[in-house]
C-alpha cells in the first residue's frame, strides 16, 4: 500500500526507517528483559511444582516467539520524549508486554483460534499435553481452563514487572494505576467487541466499531503506554495531552490500517485471516462501510455470510471485492491518511524531546506502509 | 462439629465470639468502601458504553451478594497487629474482595458451576441475557466469554484499590507486589488443581492436595493477606513471620474443615457439594485418605465413580460412609485440630498487639466450630 501522497505529502522515508531501526533496537532490549524475568519465574514457580514451571516455560516460549514489542516503545518513548534518561525504562516497559501476553492468550480461548503468531495457541499446547498424557476428561475444555489460568498469571507478571522496577514510588504507583485503567478500556473493547459479534450487521454502527478500535487498540497500544512512560519521567499536562491525542488518532489508523492489510495485504494471508473475521461476526469498519453502501444483493451475500461457520474461499473474495466497489476501501483507506495527518500535528507542535518526536513521526509513517 | 476438646482443651467462647463480632464490623465497613466503589466505576464505565456499565453492575451484585470478607479481615488484623491506625485501611482491605470475586468468576468457569453465593454464576446471567436479547450465536459461549472478561475487570478493580489508598508510596508498592505474588500463588494451585482433577485417583496423593489447600487457601485467605496488613503498617521481619507461620497452619485447616463441613454439615447442603466434587474429580483429602486405607470393594466404588456425571444421591452417601469407616474422617479431624493448635501457638507468642493476637485466636476457633 502507499498512503500519504495523496494530497501532495510525501512519506520522510529516512526520519521512517530510523525509527524502525530504534523500534527494532528497543525490541532486543526488551526481549532480553523478558527472558531473564521468565526464567526468574520459571524457578521461582519450580520451586512450588514442576506443573507450575511448565505452565511458565509455555508463557515465555509463547511471549518471545515474535512481535514487534510497539507497546513497550511507546512506553519507551514516551520517557524519553519528556526528558527519562534511566535504563531501567527497558525493565518497566516489558510489564505491558506481559499483559500483552495475558490479553492474547484469553481473546484466543474467546475466538477459539488455535493459531497465534505462528504457533499453537496456549489451549492448543494444553490440548495436546492432555492427549499425550492420557488424562481424563475432555481435552478441550482442559485446553480452555489451562489458557485461562496462564493468562491470568501473565497478568501478574506484568503488574510485578513494573511494581519492581527502580522508579520514584509515587512516579510508580501512578504508573501501575495508568496501566490498569489501560487494562480496564482493553477489557472494556473486548466486551463490546465480543457483544457486537454476536449481535446482527443491521444492529452494529461505524460509531461503535470506532470505539471498539479506540479502546482495544488506539488507548491500549499506543496512546496508553506514550502516558505510562510520560507519568513516569514526569511529563507535564500538556506534553501528556499532545501524546495522549497522538497516540488516540495514530492508534486507530493502525488498527484500520490492519484491517486493509488483512484484505489486501500478501496473497496467502489474505483468505484465512477475512473469512475467520466474517466467521466470527468481526464487524470491521470496511464491511461495515461496504454493507452501508452496497445494493441489495450486495447487502444479502454479506448478511448471510457473516457469522456463519465454513465460509467458501470464492465467497470470502466475493466480500473482499464488493469492499472495493462500494468504495469502503478507498473510504478506509482516506481515514486511516487523515488519521495519521492529524496524529503527526498533535505531535509536530509539542514540546517534546526532538529525537522522540522524530521517533513518533516515523512510526506513524511505518503503520501506514508496512506489509505486514 | 466440636473441636478442640479431644486434648482437653476448651474453646475460649466469649474470644471466639467477640472475634466473629469484631468480624461482621469490619465487613460492614468493606461493604461500604465496594459498594461506593463499583458504584464509581459503573459511572465511569457507563461514559464509555450502557454494556460497560452493564458489566460493572453485575460485578457489583456478585460481589455484595454475600460473603464474610474474611480476605479483608486479615488484611486489617495484619495492619493493626503492628500497631497501624489509620482508617484507610478499610479502604486497602477491599481491593482483595475484588480479587476474590475475579477469582470466583473464573472457577465457576473453569468448574462450569452455575450457582455461587446463593445466586447466578456471572457466566449464567449473560447466558440468560444472550437468550433474553436473540443474539445471535451460541448462548453458552457467550456467558462463558462474558465471565472471563467480567473476570479480568473484577482483577484491574482490586489492584487499583489498593494502588490508590493513601499510604506511603514505598509501603503500598510493596503491597502491591505482595498482592501479585498471592495472586499468583493462587493461579500455580489452581493450575494444580485443574490438572489433579484430571487424573486418576492413583495419581494423586495427600501431599500434593496439602499443596493446592496451602497455594489455594492458606496463602490466599490468610497468610497472605496477614502479610499485606503488615507491610502496610511497617511490621518487623519477625513479627511477619509468626503471622505468616499462623496463616499457613490455620488457613490450611480452614479449607480441611471445610471438606469435612460439606460432608458432614447441614444435610440439605450435603449431597449437592459432595456430588459435585467427585463428578469435578475433587480429589479432597478425606477422598484420599479413605481412598488409601479402604477395602478392595470401597475402592473400587470410589475409583469408578469419581469423575463419572450424574452421580446417584445413593452412591454420593456410600463414599460419605466409607469416609467415616475407614477412620478418613477422623484422621482430618485430628489434622484440622493439629494445625489450629500449631497455628495458636505460633501467636500467642508473639509481639503483636493483643487485641489482634485475641482476634486471629478467636477466629482460628471459630474456623473449625463455625457450622456453615
Amino acid at each position: 500500500m502507499n498512503y500519504g501522497t495523496n494530497d501532495g505529502e510525501e512519506v520522510d522515508l529516512e526520519r521512517m526507517n530510523k525509527a524502525v531501526e530504534t523500534l527494532k533496537e528497543w525490541a532486543k532490549k526488551v526481549n532480553e528483559v523478558l527472558e531473564k524475568e521468565f526464567d526468574d519465574h520459571i524457578k521461582r514457580a519450580g520451586k512450588i511444582h514442576p506443573e507450575g514451571a511448565r505452565i511458565v516455560e509455555h508463557l515465555k516460549e509463547y511471549t518471545l516467539r515474535s512481535g514487534k514489542r510497539i507497546r513497550p516503545a511507546c512506553i519507551i518513548a514516551g520517557y524519553k520524549a519528556m526528558g527519562g534518561e534511566s535504563e531501567e525504562i527497558f525493565s518497566a516497559s516489558a510489564s505491558i508486554e506481559a499483559i500483552q501476553t495475558y490479553l492474547l492468550i484469553h481473546d484466543d480461548v474467546i475466538d477459539e483460534d488455535d493459531l497465534r503468531r505462528g504457533g499453537p495457541a496456549l489451549h492448543k499446547l494444553y490440548r495436546e499435553l492432555h492427549e499425550k498424557n492420557n488424562y481424563k476428561g475432555n481435552s478441550k475444555k482442559f485446553g480452555w481452563d489451562m489458557a485461562i489460568l496462564a493468562g491470568d498469571l501473565a497478568n501478574s507478571f506484568g503488574v510485578d514487572q513494573l511494581a519492581k522496577s527502580n522508579f520514584d514510588s509515587e512516579k510508580k504507583g501512578k504508573t501501575v494505576r495508568k496501566l490498569e485503567e489501560i487494562h480496564r478500556h482493553t477489557a472494556y473493547g473486548e466486551v463490546l467487541d465480543v457483544i457486537f459479534n454476536y449481535k446482527t450487521i443491521d444492529e452494529v454502527t461505524e460509531k461503535d466499531t470506532d470505539l471498539v478500535y479506540e479502546l482495544k487498540t488506539a488507548h491500549y497500544t499506543i496512546a496508553g503506554p506514550l502516558e505510562m512512560g510520560a507519568i513516569l519521567a514526569g511529563g507535564t499536562k500538556e506534553q501528556k495531552e499532545s501524546l495522549m491525542k497522538y497516540g488516540m488518532k495514530v492508534g486507530s489508523a493502525f488498527q484500520l490500517a490492519d484491517d486493509l492489510l488483512v484484505l489486501y495485504g500478501k496473497q496467502e494471508k489474505i483468505g484465512k485471516r477475512v473469512g475467520t473475521d466474517l466467521e466470527e461476526g468481526n464487524k470491521t469498519i470496511p464491511l461495515l462501510i461496504a454493507y452501508k453502501r452496497g445494493n441489495e444483493k450486495q447487502r444479502k451475500l454479506i448478511r448471510e455470510t457473516i457469522n456463519k461457520k465454513n465460509i467458501p474461499q470464492e465467497t470470502v473474495q466475493e466480500i473482499g471485492e464488493i469492499i472495493k466497489e462500494t468504495g469502503a476501501y478507498d473510504y478506509c483507506k482516506n481515514k486511516v491518511e487523515k488519521l495519521i495527518k492529524e496524529g503527526k500535528k498533535e505531535i509536530e507542535n509539542a514540546e517534546i524531546d526532538p529525537k522522540m518526536k522524530d521517533f513518533l513521526l516515523g512510526i506513524a509513517d511505518y503503520i501506514i506502509t508496512r506489509e505486514a
